[in-house]
């Protein structure tokens, strides 16, 4: 069984005392139900602003502890800073490398010992309210869902039909619940109505998508796509009546101007997509996850989107055009994907 | 409007003859619908079959065209390789750079030409269905998968009650229905139940993320955290009664155990992960994505992975602890994550 590591403070009031307590109001004339839903209301409020303010001093005194033994660490920082540096690459073709972040040293420990004992004191934790279905109401929910996401397909060819913008509201709110680490959201959704940054966009991407199929991916990747009937011609752009631009933020600018890290923005901001995908289809519409291969940097200036934002992945929007085709794909079974151990 | 890029040759045979055809069958005192089925049964076997030959014909003709090119190519390719190499950075901590794929020539050209041509020839593409919805039934509809989203919460204690095997293989269904690069399907999940797994897991992630905390991630990653009430220690991973281990191929070995690269293997990755986070959800069970930093290989072994495959993401999967707490987070409003162009 799981123990909550902090116990929390936040327990309900005593039904007993708010009886009595409502019951001498009951001389003043007034509706005791009533009265029951202001207090508890007030209640509520009340105990939000004191958590958050606690909250927020747990979080002051945490940087105060942590930035006085920063200065202690700053000289092993610097001389640890080219080593990290060199082992901050991606494993993508290979061997994997150890992954670090600050090189800070020991001394740390007495931080977080410090900070642990700040979060025992201000638990910032709230009781969760699953959803409760029988056994058989999950199988069937879980196989309805999976008959739905197999029916979606990559398309590539739209309709121009307007989409109104609160269904294009649901689906960005949609994306913006995805966990991400450390909770930092480290996304920005960049919804593109106006037809000429739409083709502004698709020139840079054409233009980079040729030289990308002929000098660089390669052979591999043209024969890699050929059944997708797919080359550097992206109409999808231009066409669809909206065009996502979806950001993610590998680091932020603090106050000071200062460059922070954000943490897994790569990973979060691809699984917001996932959920955005899935959104997609359940509301009827349909996208292509478009990967805008060294054309990035380009689109983030078209956009006029600061410095720390980079292009993760284009996303057009609409209904499918009349008639359309899509390439003849097969996903693989579950037994080739999945292992059990 | 869109037109395809490759008319379609595979049209529906013409009603006419096949009526006449059935007609003449009448006397052999067969049930002219049940022939009618049987027929077409038989023709889209047969048009299938055509088909796939007609795909594997060409597929093994641009290989044969490609291949003498790359005759030619690898002086060539052999020069280019340590700038590609160089060049393949990732460009996660600040200035953009091109990403290469492999150094090939312009003489691809004349190959990609061929195999447009070819594509032309016999294109693999079918109708695509859309389901069609009214514009209030989309609304609707994305609305209330916003709420059930919403509802979703990272949940870090477990529930030993049991969940049914069929109900995961939906899960992991769903999540091979993911979009990806080139429709490769980069991915493994690892279905853990047995406690020795989860515990030798369980032990390395632990160990590891001690060095994380302590060393590696540094005081920014402590003080990120810190809201969330979370440390090394990982209860969840051997809790739940399933952990689900996602992971990337970002290469495969062909016939010849040579590496070929697959296409955007993390990105692709990590959407089938948001969309089987979705699944979950709507299931009514729930996880947490965890990211087991510099535990990778470890877990890799345990598992007896080929080397091919890299740990991507564990996903704890069960029912939540009777009362469990979740940290206090907020996501952020729409309005600072969706930018309107």
């Amino acid at each position: 069984m799981c123990q909550p590591q902090h116990p929390s403070v936040s327990s309900t009031p005593t039904n007993s005392s708010s009886t009595s307590f409502v019951n001498s109001i009951q001389t003043w004339h007034l509706n005791s139900a009533a009265f029951t839903v202001v207090a508890t209301f007030i209640f509520v409020q009340f105990r939000a602003l004191l958590r958050s303010f606690l909250t927020r001093n747990a979080q002051r005194m945490v940087r105060a502890s942590i930035s006085s033994l920063r200065g202690k660490l700053s000289e092993g920082e610097e001389r640890g800073s080219d080593r990290r540096k060199s082992s901050n690459k991606k494993e993508e073709n290979g061997e994997e490398k150890e992954y670090v972040d600050k090189g800070v040293g020991s001394d740390l420990d007495m931080a977080i010992e410090e900070h642990d004992n700040i979060l025992q004191q201000y638990p910032v934790e709230l009781p969760y309210h699953p959803i409760k279905l029988t056994e058989h109401e999950m199988l069937k929910r879980s196989q309805l869902f999976y008959e739905q996401m197999k029916s979606r397909r990559s398309v590539r060819c739209f309709s121009s039909k307007p989409v109104s913008i609160k269904l294009v509201q649901n689906l960005i709110k949609t994306a913006g619940t995805s966990p991400s680490g450390a909770n930092m959201q480290p996304w920005t959704f960049c919804i593109v109505q106006s037809p000429k940054i739409k083709r502004a966009i698709r020139e840079v991407v054409e233009e980079q998508e040729q030289l990308n199929y002929t000098r660089r991916m390669g052979a591999q990747w043209v024969l890699d796509v050929s059944h997708l009937n797919v080359n550097w011609n992206k109409p999808y752009l231009t066409e669809a009546p909206y065009l996502i631009v979806v950001m993610k933020h590998p680091y932020y600018l603090d106050e000071q101007g200062e460059r922070k890290p954000t943490h897994y923005s790569e990973q979060s901001t691809s699984i917001a997509v996932g959920i955005m995908v899935a959104a997609i289809q359940n509301a009827g519409l349909v996208t292509v996850v478009s990967t805008p291969l060294n054309a990035g940097s380009a689109i983030r200036e078209i956009l006029q989107r600061p410095i720390n934002e980079k292009v993760s992945v284009l996303l057009p929007l609409g209904y499918p055009a009349e008639g359309v085709l899509v390439p003849d794909i097969r996903k693989r079974n579950i037994e080739d994907i999945m292992r059990i151990y």
